[in-house]
């Protein structure tokens, strides 16, 4: 497989600063790494959050974003083993860790001190051609739509990773608050695959029979719900067991540690910038709520996320544009007119 | 054995009303409760709470408080078959539960939706005579010292409680916020005996050389210390695996979720009216922090938590005072001037 | 509600002898005890164990038996707090236990040493009217159709708990040794249900067919595979992840911890008399293999069972029969000729 | 620091042949190894089962064994970011794994199918100086005697990772059969630390009094007790709730299935080769008895095993000789003359 000097990719030079669509380096990967020609990568939230530099991490700079890749192995460095040319991988937001610290040996690598971040602390899925170190570098089955599994590498994960972080058992219910978006969706149907029952939070009607449709039992519409708490213990029969907060509104996650049952767990998924987790000391030892911060899985949640995927039990809506359009798809994002998830094919 | 009709109590009319030292009926055990002839109670600031009504859950009026009741049992109901007359009883916050809801049957029994909670809605400790589920009485050894051991059915059951609720294992730091106060000084003696090191945070050097002769291996001066977290992070090479909140301050719950360790555990486990627990949200998501509230334990825990003290692993310093005392204790609780743990004798 | 004197049960005098379907007194339910009328009763092979005292325990004698018995509750004892007259309950083999022990109070009930077992040392629902301790037994939505709910009681319940007692997540595969049969096609069911990928084994075409309409993925046919440990191993990519011995052979529980994944778990669940299990140390230890026994579920594993039941995702393929026909329906079991569940109608 | 072209090591050309204590090449550590200059090495019986072959897995050959070295970093691969030259390190039997497989990827990579074991499949620590995968070397702070932690690395993990494996709780019950000798006096130290109580089994008056000035509570002289399940089941108030099965008697291995306690597990930890764990299916069911193998621990059970030495709550009682004497070591072993462990010092 022959490999270009340079390859089409988009940059930024300081946070916040332009959105260059251009010509750059193809990288050289190390030992450790695997080069993947990126075919599609899917755009997060938080590629918008580490081109505005709105979190406490630096950003390398400068950045090529992105961190949901799929694509084919076509070089790798002289000590991997795991990896193939040819071989379909995908590039998570954990692109490496240390491999030998105390959170790496119990398989909590996300919480790595020393993690190499995708689209933050290492170049990238915003280029057709990226590197990844092959022990955290996302396995792909053959034959899979690279395009459709580009958001299953960060938001499937995230959200399969939240849902076994709510520790539930199949047949309790979990509540997901903010079902109708593009990481709600994907919860929705994941809860499903674990045999659990499903209520669904958002606002608006297309919300519910969207939900309903990826079968959620219950829709609780914020905007009509004049006491959603006792609504969503009703419908529950005492509260949900679990609760996925993809919704990251204050009042929201202060309302979850309410309705959840007692001995519930009430998860925190998403990553807002300065936002805090409230919760009424009294009633949560009372209730002995847990309210646990979920992040990114780790490798085997990675596979188990694309297993359940490939396996044809989650859907992935994607609607998909030329990396070129990415300036564009920050703008829908910031303006919060995205519905469902946008995969940039890097060969436009 | 002779049961009297009248005892000696301490009762309340109205919340916050006068407390009066003065001759009540001896209860009657219902078919399934133990009468014990309490000899010594400890006092909670859950009593106290009680008294001023300060909580969200209304008490019994009126009502004798006390929920560290000691002593021997004098009678028992036709369908009691797990005491006999003159066992040792221990009267403890959860009087009785409705062993059938789903909390119940999962050992869960202080969650129960019908929790009988002793010295709120059923009379407790604070008189000569008091009734107990049988079911949830505390089994207390033969020739156990009872005034010693009082102290234990409430603050050492809820201090170990909340450690096994931290999920550590032995080997590993846990901080105890507040560890030189009543419920602190259990907490640090049941985590030794858990095998954890333990960081003890207080304020005043006669709190440092307390907890340490109790077994804390590092004290943190909160009146000395500029930059908690990082003290605290510092001697414990990255944060303590779990905290137990004793103390009630909500910035001292905030700092906790901090310097915790990555993927460790904040246990909450006192209940101050109104107070509210606060995390960053991208600290606790980043982190894979876990906030619980941790109530009293389930009689499992409590058979255990009496285990390590009948073979000397904590020991339980009390100050005896007369019954007809407590409204000298309240005052004195009020004031803050309380080291150690008052317990009434009640037959003064 | 009128409850007669006297009702129609079968019950015998000593162990093997004639089974008398005949006229005995309706008890009287005791202060914690509710009265149910049977309607339906599945029949066990414990049932035929029991008659023919095959096991180390005595039983009652005289005796009625069966424990998987529902019907509606006629009378409560005074003590009784959770059945109302008229509600539909069910009587499971754990008819009552001590509530105190150290199995108890951790919901290990069916490990109590003081257990009552219907149908063994209770009189149970081979009869018109027979008691339960209300704390055990099994709530049953009104609608329900009593006659398809009796197997769950036991059979169902018993899968069910097999299956968490692997512990295993959705996704996962389990085998399950003897799937065809009575436990095994229930065992299927609530696999799926858990999210469970499902391989089954039995002999011959029609058991495969059977079990792959219930949802199995995979069916090994044990009288055609040459060598089933690799078989299996290659079905699974490596060895399902728990393994559910419905079979009591000694032979498939032996190859059973041979096929089983590295660091999964093989359940034992039948009760055969004088069976051993059997597992070569090198390979256990090498592959950390855990073998599990399991007995029957605790009152929440009996809830959850039935409700994946009443929402329909377990099907209870049932043959009825009369209670008078208890005899024959032991005679067809002892020739192993009975294909799924037969249950008696009380009124015939 | 200057490293030498040859050394002294003890090799074999055919499993059960000469043992050669004689001049060898130092290895050449590959990009992602660490070269040690051992300094000590304990012998393991697993070291003389290699050498005789007794396994099911064949051994590399020429070989050089050991698996329990203790020694200095010298020089490191160009991958290798968490060792620096000058620090301790350890060699374990665990030498390296392949950090993809699923096992890996969830921190069992004991269990890994390519796992690489020093002094079977790659040369180990009977040199002095020998190659390790620097993920897996374990740790040792500066400072520590390196002859004493030797055992630790193998022996002391071993027994440490079982009694996590048996998952007890802190004042819970284990016994230890097999605790006089070499891994059973360390696990009984272990078991202290973990906060349990003991129970040792042994034959000897001798056993008893070192397992008790270990930590035992209760020692059971297998060569008196008329009836040992009764005696262990009365000692322990019920049976232990954990046992580790250190002796590998088949008898004793039964045994331990009939007086563990309700709900607890049995650790099958030793690899005989051949011998065969049996259980009564009935007792194991209704007892819902757990029997789990346990291999070697991780990582992280590593760093912890080690942390428990460095701390001092763990002795190591060893007895050094010169590397050249190991042919003399294995003949004690096999005539089952060893009390303690034999630690070789290379120098000699």
């Amino acid at each position: 497989m022959s490999i270009p000097k340079t390859q089409k990719g988009v940059y930024f030079e300081t946070n916040g600063g332009t959105l260059t669509y251009g010509d750059i380096p193809v990288p050289t990967p190390k030992p450790n790494e695997i080069l993947i020609n990126v075919k599609y990568s899917g755009v997060c939230h938080t590629d918008l959050h580490a081109w505005k530099g709105d979190w406490p991490l630096d950003t390398k700079l400068p950045l090529v974003g992105g961190h949901e890749g799929a694509g084919v192995v076509v070089a790798k460095g002289s000590e991997v083993k795991n990896f193939e040319i040819g071989d379909y991988a995908g590039i998570k937001w954990l692109n490496g860790s240390c491999q030998s610290c105390e959170f790496c040996e119990k398989s909590y690598e996300a919480n790595c001190p020393s993690a190499d971040l995708s689209g933050y602390t290492h170049d990238g899925s915003f280029q057709q051609y990226a590197t990844a170190d092959a022990v955290q570098a996302a396995h792909i089955s053959q034959g899979t739509d690279l395009a459709e599994i580009a958001p299953i590498l960060c938001a499937g994960v995230t959200v399969y990773k939240a849902l076994k972080t709510a520790d539930l058992e199949a047949g309790q219910w979990v509540a997901i608050s903010g079902a109708g978006g593009g990481l709600g969706t994907l919860a929705v149907q994941y809860a499903k695959a674990l045999g659990l029952r499903v209520l669904a939070i958002d606002g608006g009607e297309d919300k519910g029979e969207l939900v309903k449709s990826l079968g959620a039992e219950v829709f609780v519409d914020f905007t009509k719900s004049k006491d959603i708490v006792a609504d969503i213990q009703k419908a529950t029969n005492g509260g949900p067991h679990g609760v996925i907060n993809v919704s990251v509104s204050e009042k929201a996650i202060e309302q979850s540690t309410e309705y959840v049952r007692s001995v519930g767990t009430v998860v925190l998924v998403g990553l807002p910038a300065g936002a805090v987790a409230r919760a009424q000391v009294f009633g949560a030892v009372v209730k002995s709520v847990s309210i646990k911060g979920s992040y990114v899985g780790n490798r085997a949640d990675t596979r188990e996320a694309i297993d359940f995927f490939e396996r044809g039990l989650v859907k992935s809506p994607i609607k998909i544009v030329g990396l070129s359009e990415l300036p564009k798809v920050y703008e829908l994002m910031e303006q919060g007119k995205i519905l469902g998830r946008y995969v940039l094919d890097t060969s436009k």
